[in-house]
């Protein structure tokens, strides 16, 4: 009889080929978004479906089922907790491809190639009529694919969810964005009736191209990324890529009347490649060596952005720097007065442009109506008054138009729905496990006026990221911390910071 | 009954799909020349050679065998000249994999990489000996690998020469090699004799890497090489790569204190990146979108970097911008100074950095040695005599050492027999394609004088890269010159031009 360990290794070597094997589809894909030549467009475009049709094709290969099946069955397979983490998460990727008929698979793509085009011009239009009927079929196709992936006791909302953030539910994450809104809302409106403002002019002087990118990759080798295992590199939009172990790219846009745009950028992304580099390169293509969910990547990302690098304590350490690298721009700036204009808080239409606490409301805002959207609670007709109302009550603004209102995202014509709490969950886990490695590490916030990330970036491999996906987004976030998920951190953290900068009284 | 176009169309299916698929492998090794981080190379090794294994395994597939059998069997290919075509060339790279056993590959390919670990070594020591083991067990498995191929009524090396440059032969090229060394020894006597010499000194000045890099975009922009399809980059090894239809990526390296070598480097590898962007990208995957052979390729590089790009002409037209872009270099410098400096030839050990002179004898040395290595007419012990004793003769010198004689070049390490002769090919087709195409189309170097390239890339365009691999190469040569390959328009412009230069007289 075949043992268990023959199993195992058969199902191994399956799953890191192919990871090895989408690999090369994430390589091309760096390269189309960096340096290819407009005129290999095309050919691009078949090299990546030609990979990606491998990869689904050997993902779902009977063989796989099998090996699954067969090894699920094993008594003796709990004697290696890490084989079970490896099957469980195997068979998780095995259900979700095969259960989504083809044909399913097919129509989504066509419908969300066509509704993305479609998008691009209703929004330029600013006219969501135009988009409506787009985003009426990929809803009925979303439904479709929840039915088909099932969703337990829960709602067809989770079995979406599901596939970025796995393991989490809608009723859970409505009740910590509850919590976390009952507490923002009004710290918005304090902060709005402030009378302290910050000077955010300083932050669009001249900031000349190469000086900006020495700076934010001195910035980002800082904090720990590891330039002999990754690079920078600039492009449209910026975004962070894992070629496999030891090769992750990072990228970023400059412009030179704008320095936080490209800066915090890299932060953010150098978070992200962090963690990709953290890793165990052993466990590459098994849930071993894989980041956990969308939500604990952004967790990253928005540490090393948000908590680290817009901390005071981080510009003591940088500000002189900075100075010497922009002098046009910083010669004579107060490091209180340009940390306050890098920290400047203010209801925005846009979400990619919100600052750190306006940010998750419009988060709330596309979960509740996508949520409805699923359930079949709101039709896409009312999206526009529905989106417009929310946003009164919860920035006091209603927005202009479509364009600056409901067809801002691309996310649902590229039928990515149940993505965005994600972002918000991003920053609540950020907060949490900042609090965690504060309290473990002791006294952060001293480290980096004095320059020292090691500790911090230390703590995360080896509490996230070198576990892999052995734990699940909450059973980490309990492991890490001693608690479950909870907003209170990230409104702890708010408060502590946009309290002191625009001199809030405690109560609010 | 299967039609034949149907069978057809099932074998060009697989070839182009083998051909999206291997191109994504040659994407990868740019990015690994140009900019992956160190700590990529073990992952990329491991892309690479999952591509490489599934490329050889889709390309050897008994399906592709039957398709070929089923096509070659029916009376009615002929109708369609390119299907006989596309069926002959996908028979000769069918036979050529499926002839050699998997271990005979196995075995070269594990000897080569563990001889060109030796051959590094033993080139910094300066010792033969120390790699001469290496090359003998190379040499029992490339005659093994002649053996299983088959070379009809020739000799073993043609098999390994069909490899590089399909239907040629051994003795053909011999025949042809002679009739050049008879006037190119003397040539080279004449020319060390000349009391006129160039002052090199003018190319060793500053000349600043972004100046260069610059300048020589413009002019491989100005010979035809398309930047909106390709890009050029900087590599420790200059070349050429295509990536599939629209996408062409050249390479080059920088020196400060040396102007020839980007320069020419450039105007070489746009000279091939022409080549690949002239290919029908209709015909990609199949022998219609195919190069004829590294001679015909080489051609195409010798001809925009010697016979164009070293031309007086050439640099009345650019010197001025030349003066412009490097004022530091080249104020006060004349036009002939500068012509005749790019143009200086110096008997020398190193093949690669020969002037257009004395770089074919290089060549005829390597041909020599390795076919009677070969044929079994010499023992590797006696390589470093014989090199020593044939580079007097042809050169009037005797390389000091191994390390600048024997052991120069990377190929025999490599198991790259037969691959030498290409680059002398390519010199003389590159001359007799020359005199064709300023025959047909009248006075190119007065075209050149005032910047107009166009016409010759056109012509290039239609005469060669068009016909994609219809024509075998000297097929190709009688086809577009009117005359079989000869070694008299190479002479006649290496004697015009040098003789010129060196002011010697007619005879010589």
């Amino acid at each position: 009889m075949t043992t268990t360990a023959d199993l195992f290794v058969e199902l191994v070597a399956i799953l890191k080929k192919n990871a090895l094997l989408a690999s090369c589809g994430s390589a091309l894909s760096w390269d189309e978004q960096t340096y290819m030549p407009p005129g290999g467009a095309e050919t691009r475009a078949e090299q990546l479906a030609l990979i990606a049709g491998m990869v689904h094709e050997r993902a779902t290969q009977p063989r796989v089922g099998e090996l699954l099946s067969e090894l699920e069955a094993r008594v003796d397979i709990d004697e290696r907790p890490d084989r079970s983490v490896v099957v469980r998460e195997a068979r998780r990727i095995y259900s979700r491809q095969t259960k989504l008929p083809q044909k399913l698979v097919e129509e989504l793509s066509r419908t969300t190639t066509l509704a993305q085009q479609a998008w691009v011009a209703a929004r330029k239009a600013s006219d969501f009529t135009q988009f409506e009927s787009w985003l009426e079929k990929i809803l009925v196709l979303k439904r479709e694919e929840a039915a088909a992936i099932g969703y337990g006791q829960g709602v067809p909302y989770d079995a979406l969810l599901d596939d970025y953030e796995p393991g989490a539910n809608a009723a859970a994450i409505t009740a910590t964005f509850a919590a976390l809104r009952d507490e923002l809302v009004p710290l918005v409106t304090a902060i709005s009736a402030s009378k302290k403002k910050p000077d955010t002019s300083v932050l669009e002087r001249r900031y000349p191209m190469n000086a900006q990118q020495a700076f934010a990759t001195q910035a980002a080798r800082s904090i720990g990324f590891d330039f002999d295992r990754g690079r920078l590199d600039t492009t449209a939009h910026p975004f962070c890529t894992g070629l496999g172990p030891g090769d992750c790219r990072l990228t970023t846009r400059y412009n030179e009347q704008h320095f936080p745009g490209a800066f915090f950028g890299v932060m953010h992304e150098a978070g992200h490649g962090i963690y990709e580099q953290g890793l165990d390169a052993m466990g590459f293509g098994t849930a071993l060596g894989e980041t956990v969910s969308l939500g604990i990547h952004e967790s990253q990302s928005r540490l090393w952005e948000n908590l680290v690098g817009r901390s005071r304590a981080f510009w003591q350490h940088f500000f002189p720097a900075a100075q010497a690298t922009f002098p046009e721009a910083l010669t004579g700036v107060g490091l209180d007065e340009f940390h306050f204009a890098i920290n400047s808080v203010r209801p925005s239409f846009i979400r990619v442009e919100a600052d750190e606490v306006t940010y998750n409301l419009h988060i709330m805002l596309r979960f509740e109506i996508e949520q409805a959207l699923i359930a079949g609670d709101l039709s896409t007709r009312d999206i526009p008054g529905v989106w417009n109302e929310t946003f009164e009550k919860y920035f006091g603004l209603t927005p202009p138009n479509d364009a600056q209102g409901c067809l801002q995202d691309i996310h649902w014509s590229a039928g990515l729905i149940g993505y965005f709490p994600t972002y918000a969950l991003g920053n609540m886990y950020a907060a949490q496990f900042f609090e965690a490695a504060d309290r473990q590490l002791g006294g952060l916030f001293q480290q980096f006026a004095l320059g020292e990330f090691q500790p911090l970036k230390h703590w995360l491999n080896q509490q996230i990221h070198s576990r892999g996906k052995r734990l699940r987004a909450h059973e980490l976030v309990q492991t890490v911390t001693g608690e479950s998920l909870s907003a209170k951190p990230l409104l702890r953290h708010l408060h502590a910071r946009f309290g002191g900068l625009y001199g809030l009284s405690v109560e609010s």
